[in-house]
């Protein structure tokens, strides 16, 4: 195999009280990447569609991961990217991160996989570094895994896949804004109270507790955020009411899809998830803000070759 | 059935990265009560063996947890309890509690079961108030359901209980040495650093996953509490020194019991464990302190007949 075409699915980051360490994979959103195994040595990124980003290997996010798997394998050959762009950045379900593990997820697959898909995360993460500053795994290591992940600590990365409950569907709404990631983190207090933090993570708990026991009620009553959703939502217009629309035509939960701006809500089952996007889509009208929705099974799968 | 016999074990709560919300329940350590049936009406205290300890029923943390099951059963009858402590007060390892949950336990059996164990840890909770001033369901929770538990919230009370992985095993040290709950409560602060707050987050998720997964490594690597530990280890003598010999013997981690003084560490095995108690007692007979330890393994039944 010499070439291999890959699709690069859109994931939610800081999943509600999930904040910085809960992820998903969605299904039907993602990117498309096409990898060459070529015989000059390094990193190329010979074409890109549907977005106006960076050519050049180290500014790109893509190529910074893949410069990272391409220097820990130290092939005999090199790799050319053409990187065919779906997730619109700045929408905030990990645009940079799918072109980021898109690029080491194909370039083990035509070295034939010397890496497990959890070392992948680690090499996607520089690549994602370039866009959001840090090294961080929120959006890359469900893109790779698949599921729900959960991102314990970093030193060393020591992230879990939880499989997806089968029924859970995603539904995204994307208003048409910019909010900047300066802002998103300005508005955060790096101080919280003692109390909020323990219903932060009784909620979390209940979270992974009910994504294990595959108990739809409990991760419902555990999406509760309170802590960092009250100070972001404000960059969001009509972040509530679309909330309770959505929660009104029975979701699970709703909340900020990683820095925002999109708006999330996770239901059981499709029929129910296909309410819920009409009714968060009749309430965003009025906001006369175009924008777009998704409904997306969970992904178990994550990151694979079409 | 006019009479029974209960065992009411002992527990731990505030379970290193889960404080305030997981708690663990203990097989061989724990107090006996005897509850029976009478005609007359209301609830009475008859005997109390081992502690000094309160006859007048709306004074006893038993007393108040049965007449809190009673007014809500109403039943056509009266109740005379029993308590023979073999938990020290003051332990750290749910002293209190185990009395609370043995009387709501005890009466509901006699009364044909009318209530579930995830509603007798309400009742227990009324108990449980008048020793720690608030209601808090961290040790009431294990001892009325077993295994390890998750307090997602308390409006309504949302209590989750994890089954143990067979292999773990609790050790416990209890200096004998007295910590005031005012002193270990005012030692925290209120405010924290939302970066401790997502490293500790970070950890249940991981120890919850850990023991859904039976990952055990997975449940040691968890088992860091940045928040509270930190602090409140400077009331308890030779923690540092007892706890790194606790990891050094092979403990998957280990951390202060309750509000301590006792010190628990979790083990997988019961060779392990032993191993681990030795080093501990080694350790802490440097002290001078009096010690008492107890090797148990997680008790998954909770409060039984006998």
């Amino acid at each position: 195999m010499t070439e291999i075409k890959i699709f690069c699915p859109a994931t939610i980051a800081n999943l509600n009280c999930g904040f910085d360490v809960m992820g998903l994979c969605l299904e039907g959103i993602g990117d498309e990447m096409i990898i060459r195994k070529v015989a000059d040595k390094g990193i190329r990124i010979t074409k890109i569609t549907g977005a106006d980003l960076p050519l050049e290997t180290d500014k790109n996010v893509a190529g910074v991961a893949a410069l990272a798997i391409f220097n820990a394998a130290k092939p005999d050959c090199g790799f050319e990217i053409e990187i065919h762009k779906k997730i619109k950045a700045g929408s905030g379900i990990g645009s940079s991160s799918a072109s980021a593990a898109g690029a080491v997820f194909g370039i083990n697959e035509l070295l034939g996989k010397p890496f497990t898909r959890h070392e992948l995360v680690d090499f996607a993460m520089k690549g994602e570094a370039i866009a959001s500053g840090s090294e961080h795994a929120d959006n890359v290591a469900p893109c790779i895994l698949g599921g729900f992940t959960l991102v314990r600590g970093y030193n060393p990365l020591d992230v879990i896949k939880i499989e997806s409950p089968s029924e859970i569907y995603a539904v995204v709404l994307h208003p048409h804004i910019e909010v900047k990631t300066s802002d998103s983190r300005a508005i955060l207090s790096p101080i919280i109270a003692l109390k909020d933090a323990i219903t932060q993570w009784g909620n979390l708990g209940g979270l992974i507790a009910g994504l294990y026991s595959k108990d739809y009620e409990l991760i419902g009553r555990s999406l509760q955020d309170v802590i960092i959703e009250p100070l972001r939502k404000k960059l969001i217009p009509n972040f509530d009411e679309v909330k309770n629309s959505a929660l009104n035509a029975g979701a699970l939960g709703a909340g900020i899809s990683g820095a925002g701006p999109s708006i999330f809500a996770l239901c059981k089952g499709q029929a129910i998830a296909e309410k819920v996007a009409f009714a968060m889509s009749s309430n965003y009208l009025d906001t006369g803000i175009p924008f777009d929705m998704h409904v997306s099974r969970v992904n178990d799968e994550g990151v694979k070759k079409i």
